[in-house]
C-alpha cells in the first residue's frame, strides 16, 4: 500500500516550523535569563512572556496566565467554573477533547448548531431558559475545529450583549487566530468585552510549534487568581524553560516570520484541498476557511463516514469522522486537516478519497 | 534591614545548574530530533527519554509516563487511585503539598509518624485496621522532604510486605534520590517490588534544573495505562521541547557531571548549617541528613514558630514552619532548606535565627 496521507491530525508539517528560529531563541533563553529559565517560577507563567501577551491584548499582566499547552488552560478552567451537572453550551459540531473533558466534569453538554457565519445565536437564545444560567458557552471563534467557519462580527457583538444579559461566561477558544490567510481579522469578543464576561484562550502550537506545549488565558482577575491557586496545586509552575525560549522567539521578530510562513503555506493547501475536491467529489459540499488548519465536508446522506473511514483505510488516507465532533449526528461529514501535507499528497489524498467515496455509492458515479 | 537569606524554598541556587550545558543540550535537541522535539508528540512522554527512564530503572517503557514535573504526576496519580473518603497513610510530617492535594481530593489523610530510620513501621501497621485497605501510603523514602531522614533498607523490604499482605499501592515518592553527598545507597521498593504494589516517582528538577519541569512515574503497565489516559485528556502531550533537552543533557553524561557539582555544594551547604546551629543554638535537636535539600529543626517547646517565623522575618531569615508540614503539631519545629543559599549566608542566616530565638527565650541565654 502506498504511504498513508493523513487528512487526521490538527498538527503543522515540520517543514513549516522554524527549527533554526527555535534553537537560536534557545541560545538567547539561557543566555539572556539564566535565572528565569532554570528556575521554578511561578503559576502565572514566565514573567516576560506573560507581560507580552498582556501588550498584546491590551490588559494587564494579572489578568494572564500562561500554562503548558492551551489544553491545559482549558481544563483549568472547566475544574474552575463547571461543576457536576451545570449547563455548558457547545457548538455542533466542536472540537472532539472538549467535548469529552466536558462530559468527564460531569457538565449538562448542550449542543448549539453551527452556521457558516458562527454559532446560531437563535438556537443559542432559545436555550437561555430563564430557569438556569448556562456556567459557560464554548466557542471557537475563528477557523473553528472542526468546521472552519468563522463568527461573524454581528453574531460576537450579540452573543457579549447576551452574555450579559443572561450571566453568562463566554469561553473565547481561539487557537488559529494568527492563522487567518484571507479576508479581515475581526475583533476578538475578549477586547469587546465590557461586562468581564469573556474567559479567552490561546496558544503558540500553531506559531511556533505544538512541541513547546505553551498556551494561556486571558480573564477577569478573580479567574485568574483562582484558576493561579489550582495551577500552583497542580504543578506549582509551568515549563518556564519553553517559555522562555517563546519570550525570545515572540520578541525577536521571530513570531511575525513564523505566521507569514505557516499563513502562505495554508492558504496553498486549502486551495488544494478545494480545488482537489471540485475535481474529484463534485457531490461534497463544504465552505472554504479563510484560515486555519480544518475544513468540514458533508458527503450525500447516503455515505456512511464509519464506512467510508474503514474504505479509504485501505486506500491509504485516514481522517476524523465527523461523528466525533457532534453529540449526535454527522454521519455522512468528515473533518478535513490540510496542515500536516502539502499540496502534491493533498492532491493525491483526496483522489483516494473520492475512490473510496464511489466504492460506497456506484450508482453515483455512472 | 539586610538581604533576606532564605531557607524556605527548596530550590537550587543558579550556581549549582549547567546553564552551559542546558544551552548545548537545547542546541543538540533541535538538531539530533527536530520532528520529535517540535511536534505534539503523545501523552506518555518523549520517547528516547522514557526509554532511557526505563532503562536506568530497569522496566520496560511500557511502565514509564513522563509528566510536567513529578508534582504534576502526583496529581495524575491521585485522581487515578484516590476518591474522596479513601483512607491515605502519609508521613508525619510530610511535603505540604502532597497533604493539600490529598485534602483536596477528599480522602481521609492518616498521619504516620516519621522516625530518623523512616515511616514507624509499627504504627503504620496499627493503622491497618483490617476494615479498609488504605488507596495508598505515601512515602518519600530519601532525605524525605521536610526531615531530610532516609528510609532503612529493613523497613523497605517490611514495607513492601506489608503493602502485598494487605493489598495497598506504595507511592514511592523519590526526587532526591540522586542527591546522596554520603553512605551507601539503598534499593529502591520499586526495584525489590515483586507485587505490583509500588509506582515510583522521580524528577529532573534536582539533578538538571526545576525550570525544565520534567518528572515522571514508573509503575504497573494498568495504573500506567489509566494515567496515559487521563495525560492525553488533559494536555495532549507534555513538554517535547523540555523532554528532549534533558534526553540529551542525560545521553551526553552531562547529567553525572551535574549530580556531582549538586553534591559537593549541599555537601557543604549541608555543613554549614549543622556548625552553625552547633555553635548559635546548642538546644536545637536535628538529625543531620545524608543527602537531599533539607533539615528538620525542633527546637525547645517553648518556642512558638508562628512567633519565630515573624520576629526572624524582621532579621531578614525565612523558613518554613513546621506546623505546615503536619495535621497537627510541628508548633515548636522548622525545616531549613539549604540548597538555595551558600555556607556563608548559611552561618550567617543561623546567626541572625539564633538571635530570634533568644528573642522568644531570653531565659535561655542567662
Amino acid at each position: 500500500m502506498a504511504d498513508t496521507i493523513s487528512f487526521a491530525r490538527g498538527a503543522p508539517s515540520l517543514d513549516i516550523v522554524d527549527v533554526d528560529g527555535l534553537r537560536e531563541a534557545a541560545r538567547q533563553a539561557f543566555d539572556a535569563d539564566p535565572a528565569g529559565t532554570t528556575a521554578y517560577g511561578t503559576a502565572v507563567g514566565y514573567v516576560p512572556l506573560r507581560e507580552w501577551i498582556a501588550e498584546r491584548h491590551g490588559v494587564g499582566p494579572e489578568q494572564v496566565l500562561v500554562t503548558n499547552g492551551s489544553m491545559q488552560a482549558d481544563a483549568f478552567l472547566f475544574q474552575t467554573l463547571v461543576n457536576p451537572g451545570d449547563l455548558v453550551l457547545v457548538e455542533a459540531p466542536t472540537y472532539d477533547r472538549t467535548l469529552l473533558n466536558l462530559r468527564g466534569r460531569g457538565a449538562d453538554v448542550r449542543p448549539i448548531p453551527l452556521q457558516t457565519d458562527g454559532i446560531d445565536l437563535d438556537a443559542l437564545e432559545a436555550a437561555l431558559d430563564g430557569r438556569t444560567a448556562p456556567a459557560l458557552a464554548h466557542v471557537i471563534p475563528n477557523f473553528q475545529n472542526p468546521a472552519g467557519y468563522t463568527l461573524s462580527a454581528e453574531k460576537r457583538t450579540r452573543l457579549l450583549a447576551l452574555a450579559a444579559e443572561h450571566d453568562f461566561v463566554i469561553f473565547e477558544d481561539d487557537p488559529y487566530i494568527a492563522i487567518r490567510f484571507e479576508g479581515e481579522s475581526l475583533p476578538t469578543m475578549l477586547e469587546q468585552d465590557r461586562s468581564g464576561k469573556v474567559v479567552y484562550a490561546s496558544s503558540f502550537s500553531k506559531t511556533v510549534c505544538p512541541g513547546i506545549r505553551v498556551g494561556y488565558l486571558v480573564g477577569p482577575q478573580a479567574v485568574i487568581d483562582q484558576i493561579r491557586v489550582l495551577a500552583t496545586n497542580t504543578y506549582i509552575s509551568p515549563n518556564m524553560v519553553a517559555q522562555s525560549i517563546v519570550n525570545q522567539f515572540c520578541r525577536s521578530g521571530r513570531l511575525e516570520r513564523s505566521i507569514e510562513t505557516v499563513k502562505e503555506a495554508l492558504r496553498a493547501r486549502r486551495d488544494a484541498v478545494v480545488a482537489a475536491l471540485e475535481r474529484e467529489l463534485p457531490e461534497a459540499r463544504f465552505s472554504p476557511p479563510q484560515g486555519g488548519y480544518f475544513m468540514w465536508v458533508e458527503l450525500p446522506e447516503e455515505v456512511d463516514v464509519a464506512e467510508l473511514e474503514r474504505a479509504s483505510k485501505e486506500r491509504g488516507v485516514v481522517f476524523v469522522p465527523g461523528t466525533d465532533f457532534l453529540v449526535e449526528g454527522g454521519r455522512n461529514a468528515l473533518r478535513l486537516a490540510y496542515s500536516g501535507v502539502t499540496p502534491e499528497q493533498i492532491d493525491e489524498g483526496i483522489t483516494r478519497l473520492a475512490e473510496a467515496v464511489r466504492t460506497l455509492t456506484p450508482s453515483a458515479t455512472t
